[in-house]
Formats: C-alpha cells, sequence, structure tokens
C-alpha cells in the first residue's frame, strides 16, 4: 500500500493507494476514525456495484444516500437530502459519512460532510480515475447554482482518502480516458516522468504508480495553498479554456477531460504565443491522441473568450492564465483582458 | 477603542468595540481588507436604522440583500438568495460581505460567506447586545432545518468584528435583557468580576467595558477550542435546558435571553445536587430578576427531558451538562440518560 498525508491548517488527510483496498475499507476506516454509526452517500451508477460490498464491511448501523447519477445533481436540493438522510440515521458530529463515488458525488457529500452539524468526518472512496487523481483529494466540495459550477462549497479535509485502482476496471472505458486528461496535466505542471510513464506500451497495469505521483503532486500543491490563493492555481491547467467549452457544450457535449485536453493544448499554444523555448504543442496531441482525447477547439474563439470571461468573475480584474513552457513547470502568468482576447481569437 | 484579536486555526479575527464605530465602520474596514466591492447583509427592521449609514461610508460599489426579519427565515432558502444576490452584484473571492444585525443576521450571513466561492472576506456588525457579547465572536455560523436549530453550518471566523454599544440604546428594552442572559452567563463560567459589574446601579453607561470582558473571554474559550470539541462546551451553561425550553415553547414563548435565564437556574440547581460547596441559586436568581429575566421554568420536567434528549442526539451518548459550582468556574460533566432524568424530574 502507498500512502500520503497532507496536512490541512484545520484538519489533516490520509491518502491511501492498493489495489483491493475497497474490499479492506472498513479496516483503515478504524485505523483512523472511531465513528458509532457510518453513513454512505454514494449514486445510481454506483450503487449497483459496491454499496453492499463495502456496507456490509460494517459492524456498526450503515445507511445510506443513493443519489440519481449526473451532474446535473450537484446542487443544493441534493445536499438537502442528505441532511436529512443523516439526521433520520440518527447521525452525531461524532459519526462518518463516506462518500462512495466519483467526482460529483464526492463533491456533493464533501459538501454536506463539512456543513452539517458544522462538520463532521469525512472518508472519500473515488471510483473514477478523475476523482482519484484529482476531486478526493485536497479538500475541495461544493455544488452547483443555477448561476454556475461550482460557486458554493466549503474547504474541507476528508480524514482519510482510499484509492482501489481496480474498482478502475469496472469503468466504462471513455470513463477512464477522460480521467487520463488529468493524469497528463500533472505530468506538464509538476512531474515529466508521468509522461513517460503513460506513453509506455501497457500503462494501465502500472496504473497505481501513475495514481500515485499524481496524488503526491496534488498533495504537495495544496499543502503549500490549501484555501486556492497562489499556487494551486497550477492545476487549473488546461481548465480556463476547459471550462470555457464546457460551458459552451452545455456541459453535456464534452466531458471535463475532454475539455481539459483541448484546454490543455489551447493553453500550450498561449504558452508558445508568449514565448515557450520551444513548441511542445506536436507532443501533447500526439499524447492526447493516443489516449484517445480530442485536441481541437470546437467552438467560435469569441464564444470561448465570452465564456472565458463570464467564468473569470469568481477571481477579479485579470485571468491568471496556467502556462507551460518546459514540461514539469507551470507558471501563473496573469492576463488583461484585452491580451487574452487577442491571443483567444488567434487560437 | 478596545481591541482584541482572535487567531483561528485558518484565519485571524479583529474583534473592536468602541462607541460609535458604526459611523466610522468603513475606514475600520479598510484596515483590513481590500476589497472592489461590497454587499451588506441586514434584516428588515436593521436596516431602515443604520443601512444607509453604513453604505454611505464606502468609495465603492455597495449592494445589499434586506432579509426578512425573525428566527423563521434563518433557513437555507435565505442563503440561497444571498448567493444570488452575490452573484448578481458580481462579487468575487477579494471582495467583502458584511453582515449588519442580530444574531439571526450573523448566522445567515456568515454561513453565506463560509460557501460562497469557497468564502469570502466577512466582517461583522452586531447591532444585537447578544450577538456583540456572542454570537458575532467565534466564528460559529448556521441556518435552521425543519428537523431543528443550527442543524447546517461552519465555522468560519469573520476578518473583522465591529461592535458599537451605541447601537444598543436603539434597541427595544427586551432585546437589551435578553443580552444580558448571556452576559450573567459569563460572569458565572469565567469571571465573578462582570457580575459585580452588572450590579452595579447605572451599570449600562459603563455597557462598553462590560461587552469587552465578556468578549475577552469568548475569544480566550474559542482560540483553546474553535472547533467546539471541548472547552468551548463551557458557553453553554444554561443552554442545554435553556434549549429544551426554547423547543418547548416553539421558539415564540421564550426569547433566546429568557430561556438561557431558566435554564441557568435549572443549571444551578443540577450543580447544587451534584455537590456544590454552597447554594448559588439564590443570588443567581435575585441578579436575574433585577435584570428583568424570568428564572422559573414554566414547562413539564418529563417534557423537558424528552426535548433534551432529542437535542443532545447532536452529540452522542451521554450529555454533556455544564455546571458551575463555584462562579468564575465552569466544569464539563458528562452525565448518562438516566442519571439526568432523575435530575431533571426533581428541578
Amino acid at each position: 500500500m502507498k500512502q500520503l498525508t497532507l496536512c490541512g491548517a484545520a484538519a489533516q488527510s490520509e491518502l491511501r493507494i492498493d489495489r483491493g483496498l475497497l474490499g479492506n475499507a472498513a479496516a483503515q476506516i478504524a485505523q483512523v476514525f472511531s465513528p458509532s454509526r457510518v453513513h454512505i452517500v454514494t449514486d445510481s451508477n454506483v450503487a449497483p456495484l459496491y454499496l453492499d460490498k463495502l456496507a456490509a464491511q460494517f459492524d456498526l448501523p450503515v445507511s445510506s444516500t443513493i443519489l440519481p447519477a449526473g451532474e446535473e445533481y450537484k446542487r443544493l436540493s441534493s445536499v438537502e437530502r442528505i441532511y436529512h438522510d443523516l439526521l433520520a440515521a440518527g447521525m452525531t458530529r461524532k459519526d462518518l459519512v463516506i462518500a462512495l463515488g466519483g467526482g460529483v458525488t464526492g463533491d456533493i457529500t464533501g459538501f454536506a460532510a463539512a456543513t452539517f452539524l458544522r462538520g463532521v468526518s469525512l472518508c472519500q472512496i473515488p471510483t473514477t480515475l478523475l476523482a482519484q487523481v484529482d476531486s478526493s483529494v485536497g479538500g475541495k466540495t461544493g455544488v452547483d447554482l443555477p448561476e454556475g459550477k461550482n460557486l458554493v462549497g466549503a474547504f474541507y479535509q476528508p480524514g482519510l482518502v482510499l484509492i482501489d485502482p481496480n474498482v478502475l476496471d469496472t469503468l466504462p472505458k471513455e470513463t477512464f480516458t477522460d480521467g487520463m486528461a488529468e493524469v497528463v496535466k500533472y505530468g506538464y505542471i509538476a512531474n515529466p516522468e508521468i509522461l513517460r510513464m503513460v506513453q509506455a506500451p501497457g500503462y494501465r497495469a502500472h496504473i497505481e504508480d501513475i495514481i500515485y505521483e499524481c496524488v503526491k503532486i496534488k498533495r504537495d500543491v495544496v499543502a503549500q495553498d490549501e484555501h486556492d490563493t497562489g499556487l494551486r492555481m497550477i492545476l487549473n491547467f488546461g481548465h480556463t479554456v476547459g471550462h470555457a467549452a464546457e460551458k459552451l457544450g452545455n456541459y453535456t457535449e464534452l466531458t471535463h477531460g475532454q475539455a481539459v485536453a483541448i484546454g490543455m493544448v489551447a493553453a500550450m499554444r498561449l504558452s508558445n504565443a508568449l514565448g515557450a523555448p520551444r513548441d511542445l504543442v506536436p507532443e501533447l496531441v500526439t499524447l492526447l491522441k493516443a489516449l484517445g482525447l480530442p485536441t481541437d477547439l470546437p467552438y467560435d474563439r469569441e464564444a470561448i473568450f465570452g465564456a472565458l470571461l463570464s467564468d473569470k468573475k469568481k477571481f477579479g480584474a485579470t485571468v491568471n492564465f496556467i502556462l507551460v513552457r518546459n514540461p514539469g513547470q507551470a507558471d501563473i502568468v496573469p492576463l488583461a483582458a484585452e491580451q487574452l482576447h487577442t491571443l483567444i481569437v488567434n487560437l
């Protein structure tokens, strides 16, 4: 088993990665928490696969909420439903909430755990590659509002994150591919060794090592900037244009990973325009294509710029763009709207 | 001006107390925050008195939400309304939310600020004595659910708390009296000097000093136990029976301060039953009556015990009861349900 610890300001997070860990989850949990009861939140896709397998391991009362699957349920009404289920189950501040599922389940459940009785213990058991390498680690939780995505949330560290690479074998191929976009991101922003690992034939046999390298980067970045006021922004490489593309596709035409893949290529073109020492676009495009990810931006550039500006409202007057000019090294570059407009229309 | 600093795990909170501070709020705020815009949340009682006076001080865009006054609006739908107003005003993570009002406004606004964009800066300007000595300090925020009070919330420190004792002169007498119950609480749990100050004729002329002593206690307790897992429980002296009484009165028959006054007398009777060196009930009753607060529990003891048990679900198997056996010294005593039942029915 591979282990990492993330020390946040208010709490620490144990990160454990091992094949078959889901079958051993209750024992892992008993090493970190001492709840009187456990409540599992999952979704309608994951519940048939893993809910009983997980619930049966506990010698404690176990209750659950099964949310309908889909990003459209990442909203406050789902959080309210969890609150009501937690109360009906008699959960106290000493008990444990488990998020069993992908990024949406983790985000919603994390926010519910962060805010129920002003915070109850939380264990994340991510079941998608995207959630394993990204959203389950670092304590970002949240839900969408009608006005936009992730507008409400909390920074709240899960006491334990259990990552079982075996569960990835039950995923549809596209869901696995989706997560690989974030893996490639880590390679470019922090550790080019990850890119070499992913380029090797049969890399899926070594996915546990790849996940570990990604989680280690995320742990290190979050430990330095838990509340996302500086360094943590490098994790947004590919996400600025990516989010704009997702939005233009009404969050249905592109998956998050596809949008990030396209966004990374766009960001790399911007890196070139702003003086990269060598053109990294061809090797990025080749790698993404080999992984089954798209690389071309399928929307009008003016529309992308408009969507990007409305997204940036969250951040203030300039857009902090993440550029990679050498593999493994990300730079946060504040760009004024006009400059960014010129760069985007010329993509 | 009197100043205190509360150092929380994730953020620190500056506490400033001075007569006339509300007229000087923007200048105080500029010393702590650098927002591009400000959003003020207040209620329909406070808005006509102070909203314009506060808003006019800023050379920045100012927007506001005026919630209907009343505890029944301390719910998630009010928080959602604030989210929408914050988005409509173009608020970013760098901007400032101000809570201008009593405890309900502070709790709702604090929770909205804690969760909007995963946390924006917050300034509390409490306008009731209860909020000035208690709820505005220490970072507890939250709202009620249909199932009960304060079931959802966050620990989130306001960067600045501005306490202007002059605003208390515009309060109805009952609202001022209500806050005095919490003042008496501080005297009994930590500093008997407060009791002497309150017993002096014309004590209201020295309310600024009294508020300072109370806030100092709260600061010290919260600094040692920000997330309410131990010492902070002493602030609940009078609140265990008090909450049960509020609940039995459907939150309309008794105000919070009245319930706390009654609850303190009940807790002091329990302190006697559990071996206090001398009977403190007579002097407590005399003081509360002089302040215009009730001292007799107007509900059936079995009903009180039932309400108390349903409240305790939040905390686990035993009830941590706060006893005062010597003025200025509180003890946290875990009581099993049976023992507590015997004590309560004999009140």
